[in-house]
């Protein structure tokens, strides 16, 4: 696989850095793999995992390849806040045709970052492979970590084919299923399916420590609230990377979940036992038609 | 274990029914365990299932009993909106003596019937055991669904203390961490652990289909949304049930995340770059605490 890239690099040693090393040795990669990121020690984790070639600390080493001909692809595995110095040492230090893609959850702050501080001949094509875990560390990685789960790899009209090419093959390498769309729409549906969920998973561990009922909560309480245990640094920097669409995809939230209380309170102090049965029958229905959608998709998803 | 009681009837033979007649078998009860319930399809797939000694449809032979002397347990665990009619069925046929319990996810509602329609000498105490799945069904039963998880007891002030002994032992015979609170305090802080969960979770997929995503949607999407895959008709009669406490807890949760999205919109509309960095110290600080008070509970919970 990724014939002709003779060195990848991956920034960042974290869990999805790593498992990435581990899944691309799995999928037959037979080039290089360089881990590169700033702490000696987190590095050194990540190499006993036994994904990466080899370790750097040091930008030049991490970008200049082993020879002058062979092509290379970057890989950024770093929190969204933090791209713009690895941008910037990627323009000093990377060959003319080095491919860069990321794994960031935002889409469009990163691509306008890379617009900015990315040299002519240096290609970027954004990428956000739908993966993941509330563990964090090279320590927890999974080389299984990608396999059947989506990526969506976001190109703008002003992107390298050849770049666009190997981003999917990448993906596509190590299991995933890859779905192309424009970073603006990418942010738009993520606030939906992933940055309002963490919001609400936290708001609901909010509301459980203002009310009680911890010694009683169960299963249900830990699904729903599970990625209220994610990274609160990359969570942060990600709510304000696409606030523009989590206040929107917020405020739809607020006010669906806002008229079925109001319409709720309503009927409770109506008295009217029919239109208590009316309510009853109506909530029944609205939450059948629901869950009737989800397990259309859950169905797919597997 | 629960020495004396000569029969267990087990009222509805659903997935919680039948998982308490595998569970009871398994943890040594040797009386008898007696199904109950109006479909003879359900009732033979629980037969077959293998917690049941017999079932039936017919009351009298549901509540009658073997013998005349034999202490008799009656478990109801059926949908909260049903209970009215079973409890008039067990007044009319149950002996003096015999202790009632279910297994209802709200239980204010469930005491004040039991008050008005159960006769003196006929105990009842409540109980709701936090087990259970998205699943339904005797099919899916399992013996181990109620190891390890919690189950609130709710005695009343009138309670009878032989029953409330009895209902205990049940429930830690099938290996439940019981405790103990008042019908209301149970309802208040089940809206907060489990009723508003369960809201949120379908609110979530009523977004998703809004605004669309489902195509990225991933585990973070699932596991949130799980519960939006429960039973609709059950979900609807514990909403309505429990709508004086859910509408609270609601009200709690729809304050916290407007006061979130708020903040963000104004800093959104301010353009300063030292406003966008202390709210976004300020959301760290948050999910720090929340993700720090969530795990100090699933810690616990294991």
């Amino acid at each position: 696989m990724l014939d002709g890239i003779e060195q990848i690099t991956i920034v960042g040693t974290g869990l999805l850095g790593t498992s990435l090393a581990l899944a691309l040795k799995e999928a037959g990669y037979s080039g290089s793999i360089v881990g590169h990121g700033r702490r000696q020690e987190t590095l050194e984790k990540a190499m006993a995992v036994g994904g990466f070639d080899r370790v750097t600390t040091d930008v030049a080493a991490a970008y200049g390849g082993e020879s002058d001909d062979g092509q290379q692809l970057v890989i950024v595995a770093i929190p969204v806040g933090a791209f713009a110095a690895t941008f910037e040492a990627i323009a000093q230090h990377a060959k003319q045709g080095t491919m860069v893609t990321d794994v960031g959850s935002t889409k469009s702050n990163i691509q306008r970052l890379a617009d900015e501080l990315l040299p002519v001949g240096v290609h970027f094509v954004g990428s956000h492979p739908m993966a993941g875990s509330e563990q964090q560390g090279p320590e927890h990685a999974e080389a299984g970590l990608f396999k059947s789960r989506p990526c969506i790899v976001t190109p703008t009209e002003a992107h390298d084919g050849a770049a666009l090419e190997m981003v999917t093959e990448l993906w596509q390498g190590v299991g995933m299923k890859v779905l192309t769309m424009s970073p603006n729409e990418h942010d738009r549906q993520t606030a939906a399916i992933s940055h309002l969920p963490h919001l609400v998973a936290t708001v609901l561990v909010d509301v459980a420590n203002d009310l009680g009922g911890w010694d009683i909560a169960s299963t249900g309480f830990r699904d729903t609230t599970r990625l209220a245990s994610s990274n609160p640094k990359m969570r942060a920097d990600i709510i304000m990377e696409n606030r523009e669409h989590l206040i929107e995809a917020a405020r739809c939230f607020i006010e669906k979940i806002e008229a079925f209380v109001d319409h709720l309170e309503e009927v409770q102090n109506s008295d009217s036992v029919s239109d208590d049965e009316a309510l009853n029958l109506l909530i029944e229905q609205q939450l059948a038609a629901l869950k009737e959608r989800r397990e259309k998709w859950s169905g797919q998803f597997g």
